[in-house]
């Protein structure tokens, strides 16, 4: 097992009926005035708008609302939310809504405090130093950006879309209440169920030795994801299969599943992340069709935890480490299809003349992986293998 | 599953060589003087003490030492070291050793602070609305004290041991390397892993319904602990074996398993505080007397969670629900010998003739239990049982 430093001080309220704490919450932190952080729609329709204006008003915190983040939220929306934050002289920026929402806000809280331009930030030519107060409520399960120091943006003119943490991004409190998710689609469900799974899988595959206790946790959250969500799509209102993944949701990225590992993976979301940003496909979906071809690819690094995960999650007990570990990559595919989330590139829409500048934007901010270092070769493999 | 809050803001070091960093710790925390708390012997000779104390110089943080505290800490004892903490006028309190240690510390830096006697915080007559900081450096893992916010103090005088909880109590930084540990006795090392064992134990039958993925954390340490054990027995300078028991034991006891829930059963646990209070045996002695004799008593009350105990633990796979609960009972007694933990009251050197009165001193601060709420004739049964 690695050394490792674990702090995670965000407070979490999980459950129904606990959006009304965020006001109190806001006062006792000192907050006068907030940044309500949010999407387009669905918080409007589905009554979490209305439940967190009316705390906030009935705990006297001014609001003001910034609106419009999308899915693969981009830097200059995050730019127009710095601006503004400024303007008003916010005391703290609120995420109101998923994991694009969150990490939205926690970079408009980092660049608020942060003179240049923020995408300096991700870049390496600046570090946080600081940041407004974050807070959040929590209506899409998938990125664990609620206990969390990370976040993801798109430089959408240049198909970047890069990654930041700081223990500075923390939110302070988040709230998780899962009845509100009964609303989401089928397809925004899976997409979340596959992002977790992708999560663990990241951590699970990265090589460590001695981390018998973590990998136990991962295939408990990958169990329960893989058997919740077919409840859920089930039946969407079943709040208790909400409930086992949304908090699958924040453990598997919330660093206690990484404690002593050699820091993940992560190169299947490297990977993943160039789709995105070419084909501004969701992550999950993107995730579905990569993973397994990442999964083909590198498998022979650690034979050993691919079979261990097919004994684990499929039940595969015969047959050599290698004729288990490439049971169980088919086997995950056919579940992602089972699940209705997609398997190859080709039905994301991508088209096949691209699979070499998408490799090549891929490896453009650092080599990736840790399982097995990858270079643009590796990667432009694996996008073929996932391609039909 | 039930709401929950979740909140815990200890930052923990783990690891080889990371004791280092505590006097680094204190002074980023602003702490000038601290009053360094241990036990008799064991600090000293491992080495321990020494590089505590030359973290502290190192990082010019003053500090007097309060030695003495043993297994099962008494309420006379803390009273002095609080005595000692107001006159030497500290900022704060490091606990160095195991839970013991660390439960005595919170208790000295939370009667600091309150006026009145401390005993009054254990009986209800007062809340604990503020504690001096409390650090910690962690020798013996076991009762997960160093990450949350609990401790248990024994009033000699009238064989109360009994425990108190507050988020003022959580350690602000605690430091784990589990190579110190590697000089503990096979006996302190089998009472600490039945220690672990129990504390899940008590959260994994307390009758909580859809809490799946906190089973499966529950089934992780479990199994982890299970096997790991027995390593060490073999070879106590297994430093991966140490690592894979001090992270559970911590993660047994930090609320991370307990999200959800319905606060856990702790009759077990209360049960055995009577017999320690009694007979000063070491807590996780007590407990693998006890524990499996709570068992025998209550099963039926939950009959489907002590089946999947048996199934998911031991494999036994066939019979009935009955069946499978009662073989896995006697399969954890197996597993208690195995490893050299006492399983009858009679091998702990308890008189036949002193059931009732300890049954009696049990229900006195409560009655017990949330499976199966217990008063003092089902405490008297259960220590027959336990007897021989």
């Amino acid at each position: 097992m690695n050394n490792f430093t674990y702090y995670n001080p965000t407070k979490v309220y999980f459950g129904r009926d606990t959006i009304k704490n965020i006001g109190r919450e806001l006062r006792e932190n000192g907050i006068r005035k907030v940044m309500l952080v949010c999407g387009r729609q669905s918080i409007f329709s589905t009554g979490v708008y209305d439940r967190v204006s009316a705390s906030l008003v009935g705990w006297h915190v001014d609001f003001i609302r910034f609106s419009g983040i999308q899915a693969n939220p981009i830097l200059s929306k995050v730019q127009e939310g710095i601006k503004l934050a400024r303007q008003q002289e916010v005391d703290a920026v609120l995420a109101v809504g998923g994991g694009s929402v969150f990490d939205s806000a926690k970079v408009i809280a980092a660049g608020v405090k942060y003179d240049g331009d923020v995408w300096d930030l991700f870049t390496g030519q600046a570090r946080i130093e600081e940041a407004l107060p974050i807070f959040g409520v929590l209506t899409l399960s998938a990125t664990g950006s609620e206990m969390n120091g990370n976040a993801v943006i798109t430089k959408a003119d240049e198909n970047k879309k890069w990654g930041i943490g700081s223990r500075h991004l923390y939110p302070r409190v988040s709230i998780i209440d899962p009845e509100f998710q009964s609303t989401l689609s089928a397809r925004d469900t899976v997409n979340g169920a596959v992002d977790i799974l992708s999560h663990v899988f990241e951590l699970y595959f990265d090589g460590s030795k001695n981390v018998e206790l973590m990998q136990e946790y991962s295939e408990a959250i990958i169990r329960t994801v893989m058997k919740y969500i077919k409840i859920l799509l089930a039946d969407p209102d079943d709040y208790e299969a909400r409930a086992q993944i949304a908090w699958a949701a924040t453990l598997a990225l919330n660093n206690s599943n990484g404690t002593g590992r050699r820091g993940g993976d992560w190169a299947s979301h490297d990977i993943e992340h160039s789709v995105s940003a070419f084909y501004n496909v969701a992550h999950g979906a993107g995730l579905a069709v990569v993973t397994p071809a990442w999964m083909r690819y590198v498998y022979q690094e650690d034979l050993e935890t691919f079979a261990r995960f097919a004994e684990k999650i499929f039940n595969i007990t015969t047959g050599t480490q290698e004729e288990k570990a490439l049971q169980a990559i088919e086997q995950l595919i056919k579940f992602f299809q089972e699940i209705g989330a997609p398997v190859t590139l080709k039905e994301l829409g991508v088209q096949y003349e691209d699979l070499e500048k998408m490799a090549e934007n891929a490896v453009q901010q650092r080599s990736l992986g840790r399982l097995k270092k990858l270079q643009k070769e590796d990667v432009l493999t694996i996008y073929k293998m996932a391609y039909k």
